[in-house]
């Protein structure tokens, strides 16, 4: 056995596999190859339709090592994906893992990635049935794939949106943005300023283990209750703007309504941050944004409840172009969320 | 539009799927949503069962920016998944790119990326429906996800084989090894030492533009052909272990009777190294390696013939489990493939 320092340059690829497959759950019935093969064979849900995507997280560019723990870094991985699946109304089926890593990853590490990465998993019924190992002369690289599957008819899009539909956003915005702030500025600090205080716990908790709306989003669409709907992974301000433009119409947000989490607004404003300006452009807060028509509201308010989900209506769609946000009376346009190649 | 300098940085992420996006031939119609939303739709294939593999090439692990031109680097990410559904009996049927990009690589490489990958997609009927796009701040990674179809009794895996089952392996070996070591040799030595020369052309292609066994695949599986399959991924010896191992067999190969590419050969022959365990550790060749029971040899001819593929009687599977080399009337225990993480 590996001793304590090893690292995974110490291990097979079989060995590592291994050590994944010793944390799976006994195999579904549907999946007839698992890990092991050149591929996974699985059988199709009946009378469902597939849903696929896959996310990377990249070290460096999607979390730093320095205060995300190896849970962490494996639950973030799943969740990406999960909240692609709850924005199209998808019920999750299987993943497929696909890690580049380090050679001087411990091993320590590699199992608790794995944990985090299982914990989510085993919570949401996602089988995982394959993947790949390599590894990277540069930083950790997770790279998943997540199926689901949906109905005909209740598929959710980003395009549906009408002209006078509301709406909403599920939760609230701005904590997971705190949340990397307080653990930068905790991680560049002096020691005394401890990461794990009170005010701190629930910002940080949101940006390290941050919950797919999975449960809403499968009621958003048995229900038929939303015309569109996405993630907010890239923040409020580029979700708004992506409906927006697939579904050929224009928002007013009315920024006074944004459910901006109260103790992210403490931090900006601590910091000497517009909280607004800071919640609608930070990503990572894997909410849902819908919209709805007006005639719908019963439909979205049983969505809400089954799936245990706080709603806040934030604007309205226009047949004018473009996204307005409207401010204690003032009207401006709004920023758009971070792009990755800007 | 961007100079013929631009890199990726210049660019969006939206302008960047664009790219992506034009190079595609029109949605078949069992792709109900495309790349543009959180994620892809599609109808199951009727009547089967689905088959997914992930595969990552990594820069400066699977392969050199200094010798592998931008269209063999999105070939190559294909090419080694469609080989893991070969070697499955597998029809291809979608793709899900994500990608990792360094910021400074030229939009004219990753056009001429997306067109190698595209141009192999197209040949084999592979539908990109969708992906990811991020930055990477160290080295270029190509994450490929495939799906493919194949009946419940025609699934090929590794685990088949039984005692006196006769070994094949399709095509010749050693080849891609060769040319990768071409390649090495010609960027390392003077310009001089031209990298396209006829006796390297073959070999580098091999190397650059491996073509997966697809119809072979297909024929095996069609014909029920063979008891067990796998591709060579990580060389001859590995894949023979592998089969070996999953299927409780142990396997004696005859070295004389290995289809070794004769450029590969008079290659290893100049630069001192043994032939044979070149070829049969090098990695690359995405040849197919089955096995078949005695009575079934028609079937496998009429696949190889049906397939318009050589194939090559090179061993045959012993109760007494162990991988033997026959060498000249010599044995010996055969050398295993290269380890990612040995």
């Amino acid at each position: 056995l590996p001793g304590p320092s090893a690292t995974v340059s110490d291990l097979s690829e079989a060995e590592l596999i291994s050590r994944i497959q010793r944390q799976l759950p006994p195999r579904p019935d549907w999946v007839l190859v698992g890990i092991g093969d050149d591929a996974a064979v699985v059988e199709p849900a009946r009378n469902r339709l597939e849903v696929l995507t896959v996310d990377a997280i990249v070290e460096g560019v999607h979390f730093d090592r320095a205060f995300t723990p190896p849970s962490a870094i494996g639950h973030r991985a799943l969740a990406v994906n999960l909240s692609d699946l709850a924005a199209m109304g998808a019920e999750p089926r299987l993943a497929l893992l696909s890690l580049a890593l380090p050679s001087a990853l411990p091993c320590t590490d590699f199992d608790a990635m794995i944990e985090g990465l299982q914990a989510l998993a085993l919570r949401h019924r996602v089988h995982v049935v394959g993947g790949n190992l390599t590894r990277s002369p540069g930083p950790l690289v997770l790279d998943i794939t997540v199926t689901g599957t949906v109905k005909r008819r209740q598929i959710l899009i980003r395009g549906g949106a009408r002209p006078g539909d509301v709406i909403y956003v599920t939760g609230s915005i701005g904590s997971a943005a705190a949340g990397l702030q307080m653990l930068r500025a905790a991680t560049a600090g002096p020691p005394a300023m401890s990461r794990t205080g009170t005010e701190y716990e629930a910002c940080t908790r949101r940006y390290l283990f941050p919950e797919p709306r999975i449960r809403m989003g499968l009621q958003l669409s048995r229900n038929r209750a939303a015309s569109s709907c996405m993630d907010l992974s890239d923040g409020l301000a580029d979700a708004v703007a992506q409906v927006a433009a697939a579904s050929g119409v224009g928002a007013a947000i009315d920024a006074d309504a944004l459910p901006i989490d109260p103790d992210a607004r403490a931090w900006f404003a601590a910091h000497a941050a517009d909280a607004v300006t800071a919640a609608i452009t930070g990503g990572d807060d894997y909410e849902l944004l819908f919209t709805t028509r007006a005639k719908w509201t019963r439909r979205v308010t049983n969505a809400a409840r089954t799936s245990g989900t706080t709603i806040t209506k934030i604007g309205v769609c226009t047949a004018e172009a473009g996204v307005k946000i409207l401010r204690s009376s003032s009207e401006g346009v709004m920023p758009r969320g971070f792009k990755h190649f800007a």
